[in-house]
């Protein structure tokens, strides 16, 4: 079966982000005077093949450990759907 | 009000990714043969004052047209939800 699986990976609360505050400087030039904080994270989407949802999601799980993130300064979630033909994205 | 909004971005389908294409060539590399197709994108989150979720996700839109993504190459979507004290992130 073929899996959608969404690593989602961001700074940890407390670790500067250089380009999240970047971007703030830039929509304050702009005039949104409204933003408070900005951080910017990554979104991982891998199409995958697998047993079922279950071995998907731990074969996620595992590349987000050992590649995707860096446990020292970020924090990651997860999410696995069934691939749909025909899908936007 | 306070309002987190998150504004995903990601590249077009038919536009090439390259780091999407060396992620994909890591996993490999790593023994992930499961793995057919990675693309990443960009999650940026914002917290903002407003005076409803309607206000909140008309000024995302704007800061994604702006400045966020860039509408030949990217496509966007973009989620609202009120901000909660002592959320994560």
């Amino acid at each position: 079966m073929k899996f959608k699986g969404t690593v989602t990976v961001w700074l940890k609360e407390g670790i500067f982000d250089p380009q999240g505050a970047a971007v703030k400087g830039s929509l304050e030039a702009m005039g949104f005077k409204e933003v408070e904080k900005v951080r910017i994270g990554k979104n991982i989407v891998i199409s995958l093949e697998a047993e079922g949802a279950a071995e998907a999601k731990d074969l996620l799980e595992q590349m987000a450990r050992k590649l995707l993130a860096n446990p020292v300064t970020e924090a990651y979630r997860v999410h696995v759907e069934e691939e749909k033909a025909g899908a936007e994205r």
